[in-house]
């Protein structure tokens, strides 16, 4: 139970480090007979690709797709699919520098209690490069469950978020900016935020906002894996995620009942959506919104103090290129594991029905 | 997969229904040899219970567990343990007038959706009722981890909230208030609060903090199962919680790489704490501290509108007997959850030693 | 993974020892709307009773199922199925003398290597007993797939074989004998066998062959969940199973490719069924026929070597009441365990259609 | 759950059909620090490769492993380790004119049944290529228990076969014969045999028997997870088995209980070892000893009638290039899944300790 597969019946399954030969995965439990559009997993590989735009590291890779198996005649077979990203070459050397050395708030001291060992190159396993598997098994589960929409965007930078409530949020705008937050006026502000921390080598959060819609009523198991229990572990398992709450989350905690009870309406609607579209741990059919807190990457080029493996003090201050804010690149992310999620509910509800 | 069963290794699965003849469980793979204190599991389900002060329901149910098989001795024998906690009598024609409403924001709704029928009686599966038996899985867990301890307890009811920082709580103090709010002064408060919302026929939402202490570093996968997702999602499955956050949480969004950073002093500890505990998805030594946000119980006297199944408008009031905060009583459960996930991932590292 | 759970979407949990208060199970994925009688599961639970023939242990029991919940109504509600069967007042100082001793081919031994423990009151958790939960839940997987039905039967005991070509077996005869063998010449010769080796304080080994009509094309998994290796992992699995075999079986060896291959004839049936209806590990809509060896009862009357836990010699005679041949009542385990093979990709093929 | 996973905590994932880009898998939980020695694996490989004497396929295919993460300085890192073999230029138009027609005892007509569609060229996901992967996975298995020792060996070719008891066989032998049976005598028979059903155009069945040292006493978990059941699962799940015993097996049928018993003798060894290594399904720390069934090759050169999908009759002689027998290239898949098994319940054991 390394926990390096996610799902019950839609199940992804990522392997690779930062500075190995490739990385790569296998989706086991994909019906048969589904098209798959190759373009599309390589379009959303491009959203969450280094280099992107000038808020993210300068770093530039291809980040080029290549599906081995399980899709004949462009349609899905039953069969696994296999597929693999190529790693291009990587200046492992850049890394020699930090092969003693524990780097604050990152996975290098953790790893080394847990295994003994660590590839400190690029972060080895660690690295969020590992995100890219996960966008390619979302962009597959997407494909599979055409009717559910998932739109994340960028809705908090620093102390700058949007104030838009979410029901008036056009999603075609959330591409138009590289911050991906659909509000242009303050996408801008965020923008300068960024470019001014980066400047100053410094980081900082942010928050993610999603809102799903076309789920059927449904889908969720009531017991432990409840729908947004599901959604939880699943944006808890991206790097550098502090916190997910679902519709009135912690705004919930002072609230009275009379206040916050969705009253149903005509066509089984609910004139609110406090419930962020689960209650019982199952879909009700109103959309799905929930938000997810991303911590401050914790790579900086200001100077720190830390320690080595034999507990000396040391300084340290990150060469490399790295972003300033993981909020932009992680759009896709929190789309790929919310399609996940929603993709094995889907077949699970199938087996009840 | 239909969801009725926690954790990879030390696995908890659940049975039952409000008015069934009883709830149980099963624990599947406590190794062999641990001394189980029966009273220590009855002591944590009596801190469930309901009845158990004048803000809880006053609804009385003993909660009796009877343990059917893998303990000889005082020790487990590594074969499953089985139990089962009896219903008592209860009254299901008050919930005849329920059968064909669904009430807001329950799962009266869903279930049908899901199901195509439901076991209308005392909210069926989806009645709290369920987590009596992951009380008794998390005591069992707790005992197979005596050297971690956990402690959760009520920081916040409604708009009331402890100051305290975390460090400085004591712990012997929870159970002194029947809030479970280790301030007394701010207890008192929450207390008056909850009575005042019990008169008026509301109810309210409150915070659980939950800190533990003791894990040793090196627990949790770093790819999906990530320690404090594996936490999340055990939280997030109790019923009505909206929300969850580790470390900094939320407030992480607002900080900057410099301020969140978790820089490393002597003996390989760090001097804050924003990490929570958690590092790469991998516990570094550090106390773990995570929020869980609560909403308002749904269960209201006021009158409220609602649909029945013809989607007709009907007015409802809860008759019945009823928590009018679910916090206090929630604390046992936050604890058991919590034990369940470190237990599982304490065996899961054993693997890899 | 502890090994007390079958079926991966219907799923069997199990608990309990010979002497404990009760063993019990818990089925988890059983779909909702599914009518369930009752009495049909303790009719199956009476045909594997202890004491039911004189060619049976005389020990008496009476093995009422308790189900506790998952069933409203006369259905199946989706909600998790948990039962007990108590049990009755066992004379557990009856094992006192075999506290300290192995005996041989038993798990004595082997529980206590992997323990470091044993309950060795009847066996413990290894006694056949246990198979009783598995009877209760075969019966549910079996009204959950009418359509598919399962005859197993006793076709060999020592060297006393049936010649009866499947085909032609007359499943109304099967519970006709109390041997539970269809051809009642045969039969009688089984029965005189069994009661002279009882007499004699001597056991003997046993064939159990299953055919399995209505089965559709299409289940199974084909990479390593093949439908002949879960039934075949679920036949090894029962107490005192020694081998498995599906269509031609151990004769295949010898066959040539010519004479072994299964011509396809109009309709998309075959001629002959070498595969035993499974081909690639999907069923191909043919009968299904298999063979399961079990061994002789290991616990025999007359005197035999062993040693105790010190390593010392010593004498052992089973003095206790025991079945002189275990094929007789393990039939409807046969038919428990393929019934929940069958039901479970059953509902893993749903996912896929 | 579509079934290309095996293993509980030591997991190999495959996917891969016979003529895409690659073949390959991902084995999960393999703990850090082990040695691998990737030439080892190739050994392996070579050992089931296609091509590698006169008795086997004339088809030539290298089967190059390519290890893509997971290992780092030669050591396991605990990362998922990631390899994928690449299929060579294969001729699918070979295969253009069995895309309508179902070939017997093939998965030609099952496959359609259960996806709708299937890749026919070279068999695609049903080919036994896939097993390349199996020992791929099973060669890392068994570099992390070195100290368990599986031998396999053939001990049977249609009707010649093996007298030699498993305990006087001359492991080191095996390898001598392109047949691997380790009796040199019996190996020249059986060589001629295949030879001769080559030149016929036909195909014949064979028996692998497998020897495991060095197991030590309590693997395997006593409810539905026997050692002796998983074992059978992962046989039975190779292509073209129909049958799996362990020690006395079927023979186990005829024999009485006062035979069948195995004493325990000093120093807790068995005199006799009929349990075949396993009692109550855990190993007792005697050599565990079980037969595969293989059925001859579907994939003869004689003419056979078959039918194509609209259900008419046509005539169907094979073409290519295939095995007169799978035995010989069938040895080290029955090594590799021998030791798949091993290493995960030799890492289930220790959770228990």
């Amino acid at each position: 139970m390394a926990g390096n597969t996610f799902g019950s019946l839609f199940k992804l399954t990522t392997f690779g480090e930062s500075h190995g030969l490739a990385i790569g995965g296998v989706i086991d439990g994909c019906p048969s007979g589904i098209e798959i559009d190759v373009l599309e997993i390589q379009n959303q590989l491009d959203r969450r690709r280094p280099g992107q735009s000038k808020i993210t590291t300068p770093r530039s890779e291809k980040d080029q797709v290549e599906i081995l198996s399980g899709i004949f005649e462009g349609k899905t077979t039953g069969a696994p699919i296999g597929f693999i990203i190529k790693n291009e070459t990587q200046n492992s050397a850049d890394y020699e520098h930090l092969k003693d050395v524990y780097r604050p708030s990152h996975a290098d001291f953790t790893y080394e209690q847990k295994y003994g060992t660590r590839d400190y190159r690029g972060g080895g396993r660690s690295s969020a490069r590992e995100t890219a598997c996960r966008v390619v098994g979302g962009s597959i589960a997407a494909q599979l469950i055409p009717q559910i929409k998932v739109h994340s965007f960028v809705s908090q930078v620093g102390t700058i978020k949007m104030d838009l409530s979410p029901e008036n949020v056009g999603f075609t705008a959330i591409e138009n900016s590289i911050v991906r937050c659909p509000d242009s006026k303050i996408a801008k502000q965020m923008i300068a935020l960024i470019e001014n921390l980066r400047d100053e080598g410094d980081t900082v959060g942010g928050l993610i906002t999603c809102i799903v819609k076309g789920v059927p009523a449904g889908l969720g198991e009531p017991g432990f894996d409840k729908l947004h229990a599901d959604l939880g572990k699943a944006m808890l398992s991206i790097n550098a995620v502090k916190g997910f709450e679902i519709g009135s989350g912690f705004a919930a905690v002072s609230m009275l009942g009379s206040q916050h009870n969705d009253a149903f309406t005509g066509g089984f609607h609910t004139s609110t959506n406090n419930s962020g579209g689960v209650q019982g741990g199952i879909s009700n059919g109103q959309d799905i919104v929930f938000n997810v807190a991303f911590k401050p990457v914790a790579t900086i080029k200001k100077e720190q103090k830390t320690i080595n493996k034999k507990g000396e003090e040391v300084t340290l201050a990150a060469k490399g290129r790295h972003d300033p804010c993981v909020v932009p690149r992680a759009v896709p992310i929190v789309d790929a594991m919310a399609n996940l999620v929603l993709a094995d509910h889907f077949l699970r509800q199938k087996v009840n029905q």
